[in-house]
């Protein structure tokens, strides 16, 4: 669909953005240096557009229906690194350099606390972890460690 | 809104699931070990169901209305890593050991070719790169460097 709300947008970009029902693009935020996903936020036209002039994470909240720049109350801004669309034009990774605590509930990233219950297989098709699959995923694992066996993994804990 | 489709989702998990309007879930997926973000999926319960228990990434594709496990017509599969669901119950962040290319231009990523000009700003406030919000972004900027100044991104070409 088209744009849900007037914004200054670069046209020619705007042209080549897919948007959901909602006129929102997924934004995948990283920590540029460590590779954290940190969280997923939601960009219409202008929110895309003041995050890229302004230099701060800014996005569309679903809930209250407004534009919200990350860190304004908290303090844990995000401040913007780099911005790429992806080859489908629907969403957009961002790159920042993020205050503090990413998520709302204090974690650094919103993916710390709930790690469910997955069979790992390595490339031959060889299961090298099965007993995830039979663990209860009833709620949030806090400090469970990753199911993946011999050797740490370097994104854990980062 | 519930499952659109019947699904072996264990129902402890998939009660805790905050679904689109179409019922599903955006997935974020990342190399394991170098952090890279590979491409975003969508997932319904079934998909992550399968996910969660074959080792293998499983999606919903939106366009064709069908299930479709990565890497099974490219050879270019995703085995599992990890699989941790945000604290909103709406994303789900998996970790992948991705066979070749990730996106379906044959790029190791779906977000390495379209970079956004975009300012960036240090926390202090200061403009580090202003430079950027003057270039046009009328297409695919490919091998345009990262507009951070200053140091090399490490997860740049990563």
């Amino acid at each position: 669909m088209s744009a849900a709300r007037p914004s200054d947008l670069d046209p020619a970009l705007a042209a080549r953005l897919k948007r959901d029902d909602h006129g929102l693009l997924a934004a995948v935020v990283q920590q540029w240096d460590t590779g954290e996903v940190l969280m997923v936020g939601w960009m219409d036209d202008e929110a895309l557009h003041r995050t890229l002039t302004s230099g701060r994470c800014t996005y569309w909240s679903r809930s209250r229906q407004e534009y919200w720049v990350k860190g304004e109350t908290s303090g844990h801004q995000q401040w913007v690194r780099s911005v790429a669309l992806d080859c489908d034009g629907d969403t957009v990774l961002v790159r920042v350099d993020q205050v503090g605590a990413a998520c709302h509930t204090g974690d650094r990233t919103c993916f710390d606390a709930d790690l469910l219950p997955a069979v790992v297989v390595d490339r031959s098709g060889a299961v090298v972890d099965g007993t995830a699959a039979a663990r209860p995923a009833a709620g949030p694992t806090v400090g469970v460690p990753s199911v993946v066996t011999g050797g740490a993994d370097p994104m854990e804990g980062a």
